[in-house]
Order: C-alpha cells, then structure tokens, then sequence
C-alpha cells in the first residue's frame, strides 16, 4: 500500500471538530484558537536515516532538512512559523560529535527564520537516526492558501528549477517563506502545495483537492542543472525531464493563480525576486487528470511522482 | 550521556523569542500567540518499538499509550489540547491490520479527549514502530502550572498509585486531564509534573526547576499492588518502595500546594474523584537535595529516576 492510499484510509471519516479549518490532506493543519485575525497553523515532519539522508550525509545539513522540510509546509500555506518541537531519536551508540552537529545545523535554520526551538526530546532510536520537527506558526486568515482553491483556466507557475535534487540540493535549500508570503500579499494563489513528491506527484494532490485538472506544456517545465548532469552521467535512469517531473524533493512551490494575473505575477516577481526562476507551466483545467503537451499532442501523464513509503 | 544532560547541552543557548512563554525543560511548551486570555501549549513524544513497547504489545494499546503520554504532559501543564498530529514510522513489511490497530487506538483516545488528528505523516522506519504524536492546545494565562513555583513548606501530592507499571499500566493509563484542571481551578498547584520517570527523578526535576528540596515521608508513597506483586513474584529485583521512587511511566501527577491548603484539597478531591488516590507524600525545603524520612532518619536519597537514554 502507498503511503498516500495508507494516510486516506487511517483518517478517513475522522469526526469534525469545531476548531478544525484544514485537517489531513492539507500541507499544513489549520486550527482556530480564537486569534484574533488569525488561525493557528501546524505541520510535522520525520526525516529518517537511510530514507531521507544517507549516514555519510553531513549532520549539519541532515539538521537543516529535518526543519526546512517542516518550514516548506509553512511556505505552501503561506503561513508564518514561530516555534518548533524536535524529537531526535538516536542509537545507544551515536557519537555525540554527530548529534551536536545535526542539532546546530536545526538550530542555524530555525535562527535564520526566527523559529524558536521550544522543546522536544531525546529518545533511543536502535537502529538509525531520525529526526521528527512539528512546527507550530500563525497566518491571516483571509490570506489562507490552501491545496484546494484551483480554477479552470488558471495558470500554473512553479518557482526554482526541477529534478535531480539528489545531486545535493535535498540536503540544502531553503524554504520559500518569503516568496510565499510575498505571494499572499501581491496575487493569493488559488491554490499552493510544495513539491516534495515531485511535480507529477504533487500536482496530482493540488488537481484532486480542487476537482480540476491540468495541462503541462513540457517545453516549458524548468528542469535543473542537477537533472541534465544525472542524465548524463548516466547513473540516473531517467531522462531530464522525467526527472524534473517525477524526482522528490525539489521544495519549490506550485500554485495556480487567474490566468489575467500570470503576466503581471511574472514582472513583479521578476523585479522582487531576480535570483530566482519563476515559470508558468500549464493550465487548470476542468476536465480530470493530468495531461503533458509537447507541442504537438497532448498525452495523458500517468508515471507516479516519488513515493516515500512503497 | 543521559538523555537529560544531552537535551540540556543541545538547548543551551536558544535565543530567547518574544513569544515563547516557555520552552525546553518543562512539560510543554508554552507560546503567546496572541490569543486573548490563553497561551497556545505545544507538546511531542515519540514512542518507539522494543523501547516503550514490545512487539506482541496489543496494537491498540500502543496507539493509546503514543496519544495518552503527550495527553499526560498537557495534564501536567492544566492544559486543554485540541489537536494531534501523528507521525507513523513503518517497516515495510509491516501488516495493514496492525497499522490500523495503532490508529484505532490512537483515535479512541484521542475521540474521547476531543482531540482532533489534523494531520501528519506516514514514513519508512526500516527497523521498528514509531509513533510521534505532536499535540496542540490552549491555556488560561492565569491558570499555567509549570515545574517551576515550588515553595519551601508546600505539601507534596501524588495522584493513583506507583509502580509496576510495566504489568500493564503503562499501556492503558488514562492521562489526569481531567484531575489537572480541577486542580487548578480548585487550587491553583504551585508547580506538577506528570510522572514519567518515577516518583524520584520527576520530583528532582521539579525541585530544579523550582530552585528548593524536598523531603519525602517513606510510609505515605502509595505503592501500587503491581509493584508489589512484582517483588513478590521475583522477576524484578525491586522492592516495592524502590519500584515506586523509581519504576518509569506512572503517568500520575506529582505537584505542590502551600500547606495551608492541603487538607482542604485532600477532602475536596475526595468528594470529586472518589475512586483516585490523592495522597500527601511530603513537603518542600529551601534546602536543596532530595530526602527520604522513614519516620526514624532522614537520609539523602540519590537513586536516579529511569531514564529512556541509557
């Protein structure tokens, strides 16, 4: 069973609860506390040795990931993290070296985005390291973006480039808080959700959220460096562009705004954001599935995005 | 290194955050995130194969014990939770009946405490079981019970009875949820810990926190009849006493109230909870060090508590 039939079927018909905006299916859970202007937002994330990070991984950035991934939910929901729990479950005979080093590499990413780290435990974790962060921050209620929201005709836009993240980038980006926010506050996505399980992946959860579907043109899917190198080197099977639509991890966001927007999106965030790539990728629309247009035909894409638990 | 002193050495340091209450060292983690009259209370435990449970452990009484020892510490704290989020860790291999055994368990416990599951996560833990269970909630400003607080003079209290929880209880305790907010609408507790490593080592953390001592009366601890059955048996090399200063996961809350109200609680408490134990097992010092009296000597009593990170 994949971990996503898994998840569907252990919260189905989980009961309503008054407080509970968004539960599970969302990034991130939204929980009304009584905030004035406000919902409380929430999100957890385990990073597992040998699952996310390789033992020879370096433990500063094995730290960074295990809360930037956390952090990468907040961008999607531009929500505002403000505090995180850490659990790090080591074995009995884990160099303490390591574990400070993974706890500074934590402690330097939460700094750098003002997240204070407000407890957690150590717990024995026999055979491999883990790392488990829950974070815990706030956004403006009428600024909520949610996986659901997506319209026919909306544009889609993905920021960074896609694919081969293996090549080091899963172990060093940085969330895209401040593009999120700046999103909220410029255009409010229809709809958003972080590319964890690669573009094909992800843009499946956005599509079933909304009850829409979509149209990829593949000329225009922003494929990374990292993807051509793999490629080439012949030590990845899959070809640049399968890569950049099917690799794990990329951590950038995918949102939808109106199709009027996409020009005006473009030249501002140009302007705000030079560094960094924003690309429009295709369109909603409202007949299901996902669809990838190379120019000429339009073939239905099945090929499953990256599946953690398989 | 003990896991205390590692969570220590990790923490050390933090920068303080305009909206952290409280962080690391006490039971929760307490935040401002601006609701009126309430902090927001953050919690996470992790429960772990072969470490806080045994493989042919009853799956539903593990995804009991996975809500129940966050539940507690939110017990500890006085404080409402209102939302969960679970990560599973899963071998592969691992059977889908048994998966949604831990979850059924899980959410019995968290349906009864109104606590709603608002996401989370399914990953690979190649090797064993896990459950991180993050918990969210609120509480009054003016009702906070922390570790720290203890006065010199304050009566003692402890809830049910202690030790032996391995023959069972520490599967199937309820948390004192409601117990602890009784207590502080009744009395306001000048300090509680819920007991997770003993009568003996949660007290001492207590008295750190709190900066005082304290002596405990030998003959009022309530042993519970599992450590006493256990002595019996012989399959535990504790003495019932030992078992109770010592044995982890109780689950009970341990606090202090000025003496002058500690008859006033006890017959309170009586005629609310008929059916628990509240029993006054000592009082505070403004020396520091912990005392065991056992009617005859007073001795310093430096047994440590169990601890999970040996």
């Amino acid at each position: 069973m994949k971990e996503f039939e898994l998840i569907a079927r252990l919260t189905r018909d989980l009961p309503p609860h008054p407080a509970v905006v968004a539960g599970p299916g969302d990034d991130c859970a939204l929980v009304d506390l009584g905030i004035p202007g406000q919902l409380a937002v929430l999100k957890t994330d385990a990073t597992v040795e040998g699952i996310h990070f390789t033992p020879d991984a370096p433990a500063e950035q094995v730290g960074h990931k295990a809360i930037a991934r956390v952090l990468s939910d907040f961008a999607a929901a531009a929500a505002t993290p403000c505090a995180a729990l850490v659990t790090l479950g080591l074995p009995s005979a884990c160099d303490t070296d390591r574990v400070e080093s993974l706890y500074r590499g934590l402690r330097a990413t939460a700094d750098r985005w003002q997240v204070a780290i407000v407890g957690g435990e150590t717990t024995t974790s026999p055979d491999r390291i883990l790392l488990s962060v829950s974070g815990l921050g706030t956004v403006a209620r009428d600024r909520v973006v949610r996986r659901r929201g997506a319209l026919p005709g909306d544009a889609i836009f993905v920021t960074g480039e896609l694919g081969g993240s293996l090549e080091g980038r899963h172990l060093a980006f940085e969330p895209r808080l401040t593009e999120a926010r700046w999103l909220a506050e410029h255009c409010l996505p229809h709809a958003m959700i972080d590319l964890s399980d690669g573009l094909g992946g992800d843009l499946r959860h956005l599509l079933h959220a909304s009850g829409v579907g979509a149209e990829l043109l593949q000329r225009s899917i922003p494929i990374s460096r990292d993807a051509r190198i793999r490629a080439r080197r012949g030590d990845a099977a899959k070809p640049p562009l399968l890569a950049a639509l099917a690799d794990g991890e990329d951590f950038e966001l995918l949102f939808t705004v109106a199709s009027r927007d996409a020009v005006p999106l473009l030249d501002a965030w140009r302007a705000r954001f030079p560094g960094t790539r924003l690309t429009c990728v295709g369109r909603i629309t409202s007949e299901p599935g996902l669809r990838l247009n190379d120019g000429r035909h339009s073939r239905e894409w099945s090929a499953p995005g990256y599946t953690h638990f398989a």
